[in-house]
């Protein structure tokens, strides 16, 4: 059994520290409130993000992040991916003997578009750690929580700590895939929620199952085209880290990017959504990555560009629906087959 | 414009005939029941499949097939997958012109394991056709008589063949885009009942959304595999004709492979399950097909299998679950990739 630091003591974070308490491994999660850590170390709870869960006595919750990681082989990052470059700051100097870094955070990093296993490398000196790795795939903490069956993927460049990863966190209620393709694994937790924004905007404009399937699928095909692009292996994309992860997305209306997306829809600009949200809407900063990198990269992305514009140039989402459905006669494939054409042959 | 019969007036028949009919063309639509066919005509109305929707006039209906296909040059058959042998049978005495058949029927044949095209091959001689199409994707019969937005794709060995049959459908309510791999299409529409299935015994065991996305994309990897081993492109089951098409089944209560899973999970039996619904339930043949032809091939197939020893066998659900969940460690990706690159390199 191992000694593990599980950083963010979210709804994912004790999650992940509740399948690695029920493998046997002892857990010391880090939370930067103190009451919070308080709440979990005297009662076993986290009300905030697990209302009403009774976490085993094995997590321990640190407020000090030095004690946090003190002796662990493993480090499991779990924070906002705007958080991820400062705690990965703050981790260098407290690290003795390198570790193994595991991040679970879905997103992009605002400004530089790096990944967030780009962004820990950048920080953490090789020295410090034996490795980076992923963690994503389609999973509801509240799920998880309850021990119901979920499945997610870790990936990183070395098959073995993937591999060692996997040991960590598999067990009968919990199964965990390797997968080889860190770049997919990041770039689809990531741009999926694109992909959310629209579905909602696509329900919120009181259009049907056939126009959010078209919008999904199509979608995915766009975004596989761009991690084509950016070096992933677009079959990934139809894995649990693409379309699994936004089957869960889309069909549930806890998604904040579904519910930004509806409100969309239903006729609101991006203002009024942000201030009746009154949070983060990951999907709209990584819609606006996404633009960006397509135009560098040259890959046609018409409906990410489309809700780039319902987002950002106050267009109207019915007509951007119009154009989408009006555009050029395609062929289904064409742009996946030569981004595998090239990567296979 | 052209002159087009559509054999067969269900709710997905009479759909397509008024996409047709909005792009100007004359559709004659073939129904097997008199009265049927007397009420379009009549009433411009189908109320037993498309309550409360009026048709346009630019429909005629036919009870007689003869008449049905008189001076057409496209034929469209939305008969039931069980039928198609027999009415291909009674359209070759009454086809003069060589004439373009699309079928838009989504199934395999019981006993034989053939897939649509196939059917129709086999029973028209060449030198009445010009050649086959198939028509599929996510589609609601009841969202396309609204004119809401809604995706096709259609497949032929011709290409010209398939876009001949795309500009006859495509407007800006009906996308249709075009694919070249036939098999990988006709199979993806009937092989997604399973998965239907299987959507609806993880919702009826209780299981929430983690387990459904996974059961979901781990059953589209399970019938790419098989696709790849067919002939197909394992993409194609990453486009319209799969994923898209799937999302709409497993996400519509009004699925009756879901309706019929759902029971399942609930503690019925097979007989039990069908007794209630009293109908045809395409999955569980479906199932029975799938699971003898990845025997054949030898590809595996352990959800399909799961289901099947539910179905069959009458294994519990739940056991079977657990045994999907505590399988050996995998790569996400190892068949499938394994098959690509086959195909690619």
């Amino acid at each position: 059994m191992s000694k593990v630091a599980v950083l963010g003591a979210g709804s994912w974070g004790t999650a992940l520290s509740l399948v690695l308490a029920d493998n046997g491994h002892d857990v010391q999660l880090w939370s930067h409130r103190k009451e919070q850590a308080d709440e979990i170390n005297q009662n076993h709870t986290n009300e905030k993000y697990l209302k009403g869960s009774r976490l085993p006595e094995a997590i321990v919750a640190f407020h000090n992040l030095e004690e946090a990681i003190d002796q662990v082989e493993h480090i499991i990052m779990v924070t906002p991916t705007k958080a991820i470059r400062e705690v990965s700051k703050q981790l260098v100097p407290l690290i003795n003997d390198a570790v193994t870094i595991t991040h679970a955070s879905k997103g992009i990093e605002p400004g530089t578009f790096k990944r967030v296993s780009q962004v820990i490398e950048e920080e953490v000196p090789e020295e410090k750690r034996k490795g980076i790795v992923v963690l994503s795939g389609p999973s509801h903490a509240e799920e998880v929580i309850q021990r119901q069956p979920t499945t997610v993927t870790v990936s990183s460049s070395q098959l073995e700590l993937a591999q060692e990863v996997q040991d960590l966190f598999i067990n009968e209620n919990f199964r965990v895939y390797t997968s080889p393709d860190m770049i997919g694994v990041e770039l689809g937790g990531s741009l999926k929620n694109i992909i959310a924004l629209g579905a909602g905007i696509s329900d919120g404009l009181g259009y049907g199952d056939n126009a959010k399937a078209a919008l999904i699928t199509r979608g995915l095909a766009e975004i596989a085209r761009l991690g084509g692009s950016l070096g992933a292996n677009p079959l990934t994309f139809a894995g649990l880290t693409g379309v699994g992860d936004l089957i869960v997305t889309c069909t549930s209306s806890h998604s904040r990017n579904w519910r930004a997306g509806n409100l969309l829809g239903r006729g609101n600009d991006l203002d009024q959504v942000l201030d009746e949200m009154g949070m983060v809407v990951e999907g709209v900063r990584t819609t606006q990555a996404a633009y960006q990198l397509s135009q560098e990269q040259e890959v046609e992305m018409p409906i990410t560009q489309g809700i780039y514009k319902i987002l950002f140039d106050k267009a109207d989402p019915k007509d951007v629906v119009d154009q989408l459905m009006t555009r050029g006669r395609r062929h289904e494939m064409e742009d996946l087959s030569n981004i595998l054409d090239n990567q296979y042959s």
